[in-house]
């Protein structure tokens, strides 16, 4: 393991022969896969853990970014010592398929054509996600996960891994999430859509190489940020606090620090993400609901699993709420599956998961026997 | 009155010299209003009520919109018999400057060029849009209001009447309103700000004779209309279900119902309003602070007036939740002034107050005195 080796963890990149058949109707093949690891594959093959991302996430949980030099968007969760401690557990986490930072996904080359797949690339559902992340797993030797994690996005992918592989899993955790997409977090993605495809640069999608649909990813991810937060988190940060200059422009200028917050995060944004799998992994989230992939009632998603569940909502998360959480404990109750919940409080809306947070760290650690 | 004044109301446009003098520190003139009026100004000039529009909204309140045909958008709270009973006041209803129904806005020609003002025309905030409803009550030769009544932006521009004009109002009916727009308040109307100014058709607002920046306004107004929209409402109303063909087309196309609908509201929009004074008055709306213009305590901007007071919130509304018109209720509490404060329920969330409800229409009958 070299110096950089340990500072990035192991960055690899595996391109699988597939063919992945979609929930779509159609295959994929080659599956391209960027992945990350810490730790070590104990002997039985029985120490690993998967770490699932959310929408705009990558592969670098614990370690650097080695594009941005940024550490792990999950430090705090997952390393030596922390909750997925990676001096006891094999931890692999993975890019999702339809994503941009090394995974099969619409700036991926086509093989068929040489060029990147653009709107050509199948549409993709959560469980497709998953299928990829079982192939990566098949690949690594690994049969069985002590564990899957997953906030956000990631906690949808969670929840899917046991209906899809019910016996490859022993555990699931599953932070800030819902069991499908509600008619508001629909319709709060076609707004991001709607922005990105009415930019003249996104050209269909097929933008590689020219200039990029940037002003249109940007107000997507403006109008998607503020769901991220709560109200009363805005409040406390920003409120109605001027920019330095202390006074109203009477123009157009970003004259609350809120909005040039806003904007900030909008044009940040387009440096680090792709438009195109913003529109491919927006629309698998819209796609997701488990209850419907399982005969309409959500409990028969986990019947044949013996996985046991965690569950962690945030008070103040208004895109997905407790109650979505409890509709979940409520389905692994009537299934007979071992469930444990708890809704923490933070100002911090939907993003909670993502921050320094003592008390989830702690119901992750004793739910996975890592605490002290 | 013609037979079409009768269907329409009293059509009415007035060029006041002005000048206006405005928050800004400009002045605008000469003052073009666009405005209706219902009922008979009684001898003593003492039954006026004035209703104040929403943000895109116009002047035809009760009686059809000679544009569309369609019947007035409150037509269930103004009219011979209703709650605000035309058959007992004279009903006044002129659009707000900045908007592009008649008024003086950034569409309306600006007299030192001969060309429409687009983004020259200065930025005006809500007590600009009541020192113009001042203006034109001078000319119609109302000193003094009955009432006047407002919803969302409407009731911003309720409030700002008794604080701005003490002595001319005699009782104020404020409904699912705020005396100040929050952070995520401003932070949604950002969001469609800067999708109006990245379409390229926006030009720097100089668009007109042009193309018009359509699909930047038409995200604007998809953001927005989330806003309006409970989370149980949409639920209720679309939930996750499909359109007609009633299957996923594993596309980027409308296959939620919620999509398609988004997508018309933000089509018919453009049609009936100017992205320029989307731009404007959502300014407004974001700079209005009642309690900062008068040294940052509410209660101030209520000392001088005895007017009393009547306040209606919508438990669903999340836009300006009914915490906001608490604190008004507090506010007008700690100046003395009477006031009467209602939650309704509704699952229709903001937009509660632009529909039939028995229950606010009982409660506006009741404190106007009209109830039967």
């Amino acid at each position: 393991m070299s110096a950089d080796d340990q500072r990035f963890g192991l960055q690899r990149h595996v391109t699988l022969p597939g063919p992945l058949p979609l929930d779509g109707g159609g295959r994929l093949a080659p599956v391209e896969i960027a992945y990350e690891t810490y730790g070590t594959l104990a002997p039985d093959r029985g120490n690993a853990v998967l770490i699932c991302h959310a929408l705009t996430m990558d592969q670098h949980v614990a370690g650097a970014n080695p594009r941005t030099g940024k550490p792990g968007w999950w430090t705090q969760m997952v390393g030596p010592g922390r909750p997925v401690d990676t001096d006891h557990f094999f931890v692999v986490c993975a890019n999702v398929i339809g994503s941009c930072m090394g995974s099969s996904g619409p700036a991926t080359m086509d093989p068929a054509t040489g060029k990147p797949f653009g709107m050509i690339f199948p549409v993709i559902t959560i469980r497709d996600m998953v299928r990829a992340q079982a192939l990566l797993l098949d690949h690594l030797g690994v049969d069985r996960l002590k564990a899957v994690i997953g906030g956000s996005m990631g906690g949808m992918q969670a929840l899917s891994w046991p209906a899809t592989f019910p016996d490859r899993v022993e555990a699931v955790v599953v932070i800030a999430s819902a069991a499908r997409h509600s008619a508001q977090n629909i319709a709060f993605h076609e707004v991001g859509r709607q922005a990105v495809m009415a930019d003249p640069h996104w050209r269909g999608g097929d933008y590689y190489g020219h200039e990029v649909p940037a002003a249109g990813l940007a107000v997507a991810r403006m109008a998607a940020h503020i769901t991220y937060l709560s109200e009363a988190g805005l409040t406390q940060k920003f409120g109605r606090k001027l920019q330095a200059r202390d006074a109203k422009t009477f123009g157009f200028d970003a004259d609350f620090q809120v909005e040039s917050y806003l904007r900030y995060q909008g044009i940040a944004f387009v440096d680090r993400f792709d438009a195109n799998s913003y529109l491919y992994i927006t629309r698998a989230m819209d796609y997701f609901d488990l209850a419907e992939e399982h005969g309409g009632l959500l409990a028969s998603a986990f019947r044949q699993t013996r996985a046991r569940f965690a569950l962690i909502s945030f008070d103040t998360d208004w895109l997905y709420p407790t109650r979505e959480s409890r509709s979940i404990v409520q389905a692994l109750n009537a299934a007979g599956a071992p469930v444990s919940f708890v809704e923490l409080s933070s100002p911090y809306g939907h993003d909670a998961f993502l921050l320094d947070s003592p008390e989830m760290n702690r119901v992750v650690a004793g739910f996975l026997g890592t605490a002290s």
